[in-house]
């Protein structure tokens, strides 16, 4: 089987979902859309992975007991308000929210997760919540729209999707969409990410597919340490494609499983290069790590260090401030046995120093991607991270927003 | 006792010590002072706390090896070049320095401590070492001199000194400097602090006392996620102004350990005061954790966030932020026991949203000095943490050196 990305593909691309959204007032911007529904014609597997902040906002705590139970039909967001007051309010909220949600799909109220993102600290606005779903349209077209009522300060929507083929058939289809951080008075960062794919599979191989593809893709990717915790992540399977169950272990277990991590992959780097201020996309490879956790841990340590991320902003090819992220992060690293290349090209070889073209490599660093690869010759694991330049732009986002 | 603070104090005000400095040239700016000596009249106790970086400088290991004993006689610090290589002739070089200031200084060879920071990757220009030593002429007055000649990008020396008096009889005398993060191509963020006093002291408390210090003043100031894991402290204890030695537990202890405490803090205050582009002090107070541990790493996770930080760059009291950072530092953090205060006005209150007066509190903002006050309501542990604001300094300073 092999697995092709659909050109303009969406969260709605897989068979039996469908999407909507209305511009209901709760962002500022007039006109701009921010309540969005997306739902399976049934009830689907389904398996989420969420923040693991202890702060947490009111839809999270309600839609991670709905998603425990394995089964759900659709998830409800608004942007522009994050229902985060911490309170016994927020909570009834967003039940209330999910419930209008759930009437308008014509679902059972538990099978409908609900999310909001946006301004922290304020009521959420539920009459213009409840005038605004029953305007919903939904659509199998719906995703892109979906895609764009879930942003805040995201620069452009992030959809994706994959077909898994036999042939020239299809046997079954993979769709994402996710937003990055937004930044408004005052505020949580919050990352959204709904897959859906319409494969038959159960409830129980589901949640681990889901736990890979976060610890894979989506807990890879950091814009700055504030948001990488946050991750929201709802993967909805519907079995609309028809077939028999996928089976753990089966060929096609893993086909789904491949389909899903570049679908997560994809999205984790639409993100990441949309991060606040972001001039480049930072492709952090650790290989030959003593074990999976510690390549992952250092990749992820070099991708969130400011000192690296200013580098990348300067197009400085600057392995001193590689080395030393990677030596801070608790991961085993000895400096005899790391190189370090940078678009390819090594930088530091096994504890050398050695002269390179500073100027030609400096140059490879304009392109929109910055490979960083770390060989650390302890072992055979390899793990990737994607992250972003620090720029004045983060800054000017972030503190500037009142002014 | 009282301790009281040395107006002008420096790291040679306690009894006993001397310093000086040259223009060696190592620094590219003509006639900068990079090249410093501090020695004790007489073999120290001493106890260093090093870098946890598993990518180290030559002269830390170098000088690790040789604090161990528990005795050192001086130390000898460039600025200019980081001496950090990462290889045999990075030990080579630092031994020799150490073993020229030695030389110079009359003293055992072993006893000499050595340190180099600026430029990464590039040796040490050990002729222009050679050529300065001997042109340094100690005095009992060369602190300032000394603190000015470890700067790199800080933007001023940093001395402080306190004196415990028993009425108006000085029984002994604590003082020290320390050097901020410096940013030259390729580098290697470094802190460099030396403390000394002339009281009686063995070696094994001296340890103790020192491991405390690092704990509770150093460890707990931030500037980047990057620089914080590179610190070196030294604390020399000559016992030149005599009297018997001092015992654990005994009140001197408790005296020499506040004393100890105060140059401490003081000197991490200047140094986040200082931090790359600051333009806040930022001071994070957490007050009822439920263990020590738990407290500092609360107080050191708010204040290394990105998020925070822009808030205090743009006088914005926005305690979503705050308490987003609370949550997701792994320690236990309630919302609805959590409250925020922000130059000293509440603005969250066990859990609930309040009303305060933001432009108010925004215009405070405006102080020098932000302090934070975060009480977790789950215990009566406290911990205080040192930060600085993210500015689009930072970024230029570590992006833009190259144009």
């Amino acid at each position: 089987m092999n697995i092709e990305a659909i050109d303009g593909g969406h969260v709605t691309s897989p068979q039996g979902f469908s999407a909507g959204a209305v511009a209901a007032s709760i962002k500022k911007r007039a006109g701009a859309l921010d309540l969005g529904l997306l739902v399976s014609d049934r009830p689907a597997a389904a398996a989420g992975v969420f923040t693991q902040n202890l702060v947490r906002s009111a839809p999270v705590q309600v839609s991670e007991k709905r998603a425990h139970s394995g089964r759900l039909q659709g998830v409800v967001v608004n942007s522009g308000n994050a229902n985060a007051p911490f309170d016994q309010k927020g909570i009834d909220d967003a039940e209330l929210m999910a419930g209008m949600a759930a009437r308008h799909a014509g679902c059972d109220e538990q099978l409908m997760a609900v999310a909001s993102t946006g301004v922290t600290g304020v009521y959420l606005p539920l009459d213009k919540v409840e005038a605004g779903i029953p305007r919903i349209a939904l659509s199998p077209n719906g995703g892109p729209d979906f895609a764009l009522a879930i942003m805040t300060t995201d620069t452009k929507p992030k959809s994706y999707a994959v077909a898994v083929k036999e042939g020239a058939t299809t046997v079954f289809t993979v769709g994402g969409c996710a937003k990055g951080s937004g930044m408004i008075h005052p505020n949580m960062a919050t990352m959204l990410s709904y897959i859906t794919t319409d494969a038959n599979v159960d409830a129980t191989l589901l949640k681990d597919l889901t736990k890979e593809v976060a610890d894979t893709t989506y807990n890879m990717m950091t814009v700055d340490g504030d948001t990488s915790r946050s991750d929201t992540l709802l993967i909805f399977a519907n079995g609309a494609a028809g077939g028999p169950a996928i089976t753990r272990g089966s060929a096609q277990a893993e086909t789904l499983r491949q389909a899903l991590l570049a679908v997560g992959t994809e999205l984790s780097r639409m993100l990441a290069r949309d991060g606040e201020g972001a001039s480049h996309l930072i492709t952090v490879e650790v290989v030959n790590g003593p074990t999976l956790a510690h390549a992952r841990n250092v990749a992820r340590t070099v991708a969130l260090s400011s000192l690296v991320k200013t580098a990348v902003t300067g197009n400085d090819p600057n392995w001193g401030r590689i080395l030393v992220a990677a030596g801070r992060s608790g991961s085993p690293v000895e400096v005899a046995k790391t190189s370090v290349r940078l678009q390819d090209v090594l930088i530091f070889d096994t504890g050398r120093v050695i002269e390179f073209d500073e100027t030609d490599v400096s140059k490879r660093m304009e392109e929109d991607e910055v490979r960083i690869q770390i060989d650390l010759g302890l072992g055979t694991h390899n793990a990737t991270a994607w992250g972003c330049d620090l720029t004045t732009d983060y800054v000017h986002i972030n503190a500037d927003y009142r002014t």
